[in-house]
């Protein structure tokens, strides 16, 4: 095989692992791809992930043992998390987006591929170590940013529906109780081939008032058997204090609206600030 | 400053281009994050490109004027869209599939971020000439395709609703005749403020049967005197020959379901096999 020079090889190779992030790639592929030996790859690898540590551009972790090799994880840094949830906050404070309710418009920025990647990023990187066999998300406005929770995680993505007959065949419904202060019970359905007994379940949405729909996916997997890793959301309300699902993790905080200018009051969580 | 060498410069130069498809990033920038001058950074781009030709990894491309820079876009070959569309069909191929009034059980496979992201590079492909100001779906199975399809091509995505309740303040509501062969009016709604008069919408959904959702989408766009300037699907079925709405592109082609297996008969459209 010809052989292919470091300088061609080096943007092949980042490419391959950023295009498929959290996957292990062996040194085998890429010595077999490049033509080249394992401790020439062992080299790239070095060199690219200094260069992404350098530019905060996330991580190239090698990954030892029999099913080792090398991934790529796009985690942000503190300083880089913080940018851009402050981004996101300032433009959620625009005018014209209070709704009745306390409930805050966000569903165009939420639904912008490069919103969503980058918290997509920042909700995955808090959980890795829970090594979660799939993303959870009820339809509707939550999906892109559970989309790209589940794509930095590597792992697929589950959609509730709102109506069972969105499934064929057996599909499990439960009732819940909706948000919005007038306590509505509401229903969600899962397809039972969705998901398997004792898998991980990561629930994602995208907003939070009451909890309520939260609450209903974390009893939706009860009945699946399944087990609840977390429960991560882009916005949280902070009022009501108490959510009726405990353990969530919310990137940022709605505190309200500004009675004068009717603005959302938004800002990071006390822990990314 | 200090200089950063090439070998560092090519894994950070690629990740940052891959990172924002189509978006369009000028030499100086990357000479004033590395240090180096314009001669080289070219160079730089000239060798990553080189090597994603290489490798069927898409296109690194140069555009020349006053708003010029440097782009990734995920361009895959001909080889490689017949790969991805075979695998795809393949899988779609499995037993159990089938559900009634001809339909196809494929939100699992299409809400992989894997596939999703495959599929939006092939759709946005094809589109890149057309300029769209945003991709447009109907919520909820041709979220994920649409998204990453928006993401390949950095326009916003925009979701229609089935409940016009989802949106407060001005909101376009349109009847349309729903698929399903029960012929039944259903309704679509999108808020005013999501879409300007003149602008240029690219319609992608996951599936089309008699074509009424998407010809619905083709009418809400009329109500907002925008401009579709194509629609795309993942998968169309043979029959019924005469859609409801014309010029639609289609991946993958289903046949039909074997009457003895129940398995659905796809294949990738003739232009792609």
């Amino acid at each position: 095989m010809e052989k292919i020079k470091r300088n061609e090889r080096l943007g092949a190779m980042t490419r391959i692992l950023t295009d498929t992030p959290n996957r292990i790639h062996t040194l085998g592929e890429f010595c077999e791809l490049f033509g080249a030996a394992k401790s020439t790859i062992s080299e790239d690898i070095d060199l690219v992930s200094a260069s992404f540590e350098r530019f905060d551009l996330g991580r190239i972790e090698t990954v030892a043992g029999a099913a080792g090799g090398v991934r790529f994880r796009a985690i942000p840094s503190q300083e880089k998390i913080r940018r851009v949830l402050n981004d996101i906050a300032s433009r959620l404070s625009e005018p014209g987006r209070m709704l009745p309710g306390g409930f805050l418009y966000n569903s165009d920025i939420s639904a912008e591929s490069d919103v969503a990647r980058q918290i997509g990023e920042i909700l995955a990187s808090q959980y890795y170590e829970k090594k979660p066999h799939f993303v959870l998300t009820m339809e509707t406005k939550g999906i892109p940013i559970a989309l790209m929770t589940a794509r930095m995680l590597d792992v697929p993505l589950v959609i509730a529906r709102r109506d069972s007959r969105a499934y064929e065949g057996s599909a499990v419904k439960i009732n819940y109780i909706a948000g919005g202060g007038s306590e509505r019970i509401e229903t969600m359905a899962l397809t039972r081939r969705a998901v398997s007994p004792g898998q991980r379940a990561l629930i994602i949405d995208d907003f939070m008032k009451g909890g309520g729909t939260l609450q209903g996916m974390v009893d939706l997997m009860k009945e699946f058997l399944a087990e609840v890793v977390g429960v991560g959301v882009m916005i949280a309300t902070a009022k009501p204090r108490d959510k009726r699902v405990s353990g969530v993790r919310s990137l940022l905080v709605l505190e309200g609206f500004d009675d004068e200018t009717g603005r959302a009051i938004v800002h990071p969580a006390p822990e990314y600030m």
